[in-house]
């Protein structure tokens, strides 16, 4: 009886949507390899991808693709092959997980508007990819220490109205955040402890719990933590996912391999 | 030959144009007796008119008007009329008083930005009352004790780029300044001392330079200092004319009379 909530869990988190494989395993290796030298053997890498109800093909492609796309090399030791994420990968992975791994207390807490000429030469999308989001045209907010285009005029931000709020959280994901939230509340209540989890077992929910929130994060800036509305479903995953993975923190990959 | 450059210093001033009567007979009040109780005897008022080369039949009409608008009240003496601001005229001098006798050093130092809401009651034309200059549509710039709408957001200034001061100068009043800055520019270099007019002169001259100041500097919001380009005609003219006043010190009425 004890897997049943787990594979509930399981079910409900990949029922989500948005799970190709090879996107999973990018989750996977950025989760539990992201370190220099750290390798996942393949029996270690199959066992998880199982214990996620990830057909034995699908995941054949999906690493297959990843070594095409150069994100995953890997090398046979004897019998076994030991595949970890190139430096390539290791980089991407490390710029995201400053994001993915944030609590909401390590979100930026001074932040700025930054107004721009109207002849301004630099694109929206060129702020949004510093940090800013566009209150409305000419008119960004980001972190204190995002950087502004020089000619812009920055001033300091202080106290907030909530109308601003409203208008800069990214509303296009606020569906998708509370299908997550709603996901994440329903498997919360019954989930076992981690000690009553295996290690392949945790790392399975870990990648679950990491691609799901990845998939939203990082398709908007981090807004500093007094431009969130505290009852906007983003920031209610938040609090959950960074709860969730201090629950059931990261098992060693010999634990793993352990069984 | 002491009186050429006096006569053409009226000429000039009077040649600007935007010169109806009776608005510089509320200048000339405004300048010499906005204080409460304080008088301007028929014949002295005659005096001033004349010296700035004005009609008696046109300085006739202007008081008429100004009698029937409520600005002025004239009570007699004798054979004297005594004419006075109404306290509605010098409640209004004494407000426009704090625009056109504010030095460059007076101007608002610290200053601010209030962005509106989209979906703000605010019109613009009510904030610009309150000393807000509009930047672009939501966006205002004014005097940190401007008082923004409650529900704006609103950011304190420090650095100013250049095109915002180019943005939020009235330039439509940028082509009377001029012409101003050249008047004055032209006076200034061959004008007697003031110990060389006598106080009718200096009476008519303050007067001219504070009708001609007045018409412009009144039609736009007083800009903080920092926000004000140096070279900009409407500055340089704010130099000119505090220069002027101070060097042609407001003579008491009854120097004015004694001739």
């Amino acid at each position: 009886m004890r897997t049943d909530p787990f594979a509930r869990a399981v079910a409900t988190l990949r029922g989500i949507g948005g799970q190709r494989v090879w996107s999973l395993m990018v989750s996977l290796f950025g989760d539990l390899a992201r370190g220099e030298g750290e390798r996942i053997p393949g029996p270690v890498l199959s066992s998880i991808m199982a214990t996620m109800d990830v057909r034995p093909e699908a995941a054949r492609v999906a690493l297959h693709r990843l070594r095409i796309d150069g994100w995953i090399t890997s090398v046979k030791e004897g019998r076994i092959s030991l595949h970890s994420l190139t430096p390539m990968g290791r980089s991407e992975s490390a710029a995201a997980s400053l994001r993915i791994y944030a609590t909401r207390d390590d979100l930026p807490r001074e932040w700025q508007v930054a107004i721009l000429p109207e002849t301004a030469q630099m694109t929206p999308s060129a702020l949004v990819a510093r940090g800013f989001v566009m209150l409305f045209p000419r008119t960004f907010i980001g972190p204190a220490d995002a950087r502004a285009p020089d000619d812009a005029l920055c001033l300091a931000g202080d106290a907030v109205p909530n109308w601003v709020r409203a208008d800069i959280a990214p509303l296009n994901l606020s569906g998708e955040y509370q299908t997550l939230h709603d996901a994440l509340s329903d498997i919360i209540t019954d989930l076992p402890r981690a000690d009553d989890l295996s290690a392949l077992q945790v790392a399975a929910l870990r990648c679950l719990i990491v691609h799901n929130w990845r998939r939203l994060v990082l398709r908007h800036p981090a807004l500093p933590r007094a431009l969130v509305d505290e009852d906007w479903p983003g920031h209610l995953c938040h609090g959950q996912v960074a709860d969730l993975l201090a629950q059931y923190p990261r098992p060693a990959l010999s634990e793993i391999a352990a069984g």
